[in-house]
């Protein structure tokens, strides 16, 4: 089963401690992409300008993520400029152009509109309730946001709440929506309003998973460095959403397996700049971080004496 | 077996967003006594002024604390004032008072001194240090330290971990000891200088244990309303240590177990002020947090179709 996602096809320069990257691939629906064709066939939805390097998508194309839903636009691709210094947790925006992302009206392709799984990543909530309009039965809606549009579109954003199976955003952005201090509370909070999942993202600080009946746990992995951080949010998501798509399976215990599946994504993408890592990787490297991660945490509960 | 504790015995004022308490009991000592006591019996080595409400510590002896090693000098009890404003990561120092434990010196008493279980709690590294030369032959030393002697004694310091076993001490600690932003790098420099395993506490984030063989990692509990978190760190040791002394196992399985009942530890005591939730709850709690631990980060690694 094929996952769908809708967000942005960027180019990214990024500059971190340990080196820098001119107009690499970037955007939420790249990283998404790159990292969920891990798993399954992945459908994309996305503008790009004319100046867009397209033959740098060519190894997405040989992973199975299908460009249909690309749409080229006159003018200029999206450009984020960003900086990480010794806190890699957080990125420094030095400089966004949207250039044609800022008239994107996502059009979805008659093949695509069966789609089961869908992400809509990180655009403006108004766009998202209406690529729901454009989809027919999906299994599982998944959103994210960020902070701009928690307070430029809240009462869009609530409407999406209402409509969608499952909404990842990271801490700050959930006590930004919720007012709520604690995240149990903020999780809470979005459990009422709509998601039947909640998954608060914490950075370099794992995961939680939260459901009206239980909590799950993941770790970020510890690495021993992290190269670039960008893309570690969408990596994630595109981890998740395709291991669920692939096995059909929303059991709770299906899901968890389904976040730590991400995790190993988010820990393999910042090893590299731009999706770079989410290319060399293989399914045996992906198993591999899932043990480690098995490791990391497992603990016997029965007690000594 | 049990568990000998050197570190402060003190007087707390606290202000939180949920309240105040004004002189109740504090100090590390107190916390890695409440704590440990649920495990095992404590010795304690510590001071108090003659201003010192000692009909206080009643519970604590009622709970096998032996407070034989607790010295009564002339003059004021340590006070320490403090305000945790919304972010409750971070204690505001208002005031500190040393009073009678800027001149302390700590003396085992002789029944004390054949300790097998030993933790240096955040004092002085020279009085650690004094303190290792008066136990005998002990099985397990671990040591706990703060910014403050890694500014002012880093010499005793290292001199110190050459001599402990274990060294607890938080990710901001553990960073400036080693001059390494990645907490990786920093636990592998630490197991370069002595200590066999190194405890990292990072607050609501969790703890990590690093030895060189291994790393496991044990979030914090998602407690829906922290109250008061001052004691955190020190109740986490407790547990920690306590159920080592108890089961006199140093297995891998057996530390890791011990990592999660002092993460049960610290998730109970921030429940209230001082030791106040310490003193309330029975095994039968601590054993129904650690399943709810194992219910938070357990998933099973067998992957799907």
């Amino acid at each position: 089963m094929s996952v769908l996602v809708v967000g942005s096809v960027a180019l990214d320069s990024v500059e971190t401690p340990f080196g820098k990257a001119e107009e690499v691939l970037g955007g939420s629906a790249n990283y998404f992409a790159a990292s969920a064709s891990h798993q399954t066939p992945v459908q994309l939805v996305g503008v790009v300008g004319s100046d867009y390097p397209v033959d740098k998508l060519e190894p997405l194309k040989a992973r199975n993520v299908d460009f249909a839903g690309l749409e080229y636009a006159e003018g200029e691709s999206f450009r984020w400029r960003g900086r990480y210094r010794h806190d890699l947790n957080s990125a420094e925006t030095l400089e966004t152009r949207l250039g044609v992302f800022s008239h994107f009206k996502p059009k979805i392709p008659a093949q695509f509109r069966s789609a089961k799984y869908v992400f809509l990543a990180n655009i403006d909530p108004r766009l998202q309730l209406d690529v729901l309009s454009q989809v027919e039965k999906p299994t599982l809606v998944a959103c994210d946001t960020m902070n701009f549009w928690i307070e430029s579109r809240r009462p869009d954003l609530l409407e999406l709440l209402a409509r969608v199976d499952l909404i990842t955003l990271n801490d700050s952005e959930a006590r930004q929506l919720t007012e709520q201090a604690n995240l149990v509370q903020a999780a809470r909070w979005i459990l009422a309003r709509g998601p039947r999942t909640v998954l608060i993202k914490k950075g370099e600080h794992g995961a939680f998973m939260f459901t009206n009946e239980s909590v799950f746990f993941a770790p970020a992995y510890p690495l021993e460095s992290v190269f670039d951080p960008t893309g570690a949010g969408d990596s994630f998501a595109g981890g998740f959403m395709g291991y669920l798509a692939r096995t059909g399976d929303l059991s709770e215990a299906n899901m968890r397996r389904a976040v730590v599946i991400g995790s190993a994504m988010g820990s393999f993408v910042v090893e590299q700049f731009s999706i770079g890592r989410l290319l060399e990787i293989s399914r045996a490297d992906i198993d591999a971080r899932v043990a480690a991660f098995h490791r990391l945490v497992t603990f016997d509960q029965a007690l000594g004496a």
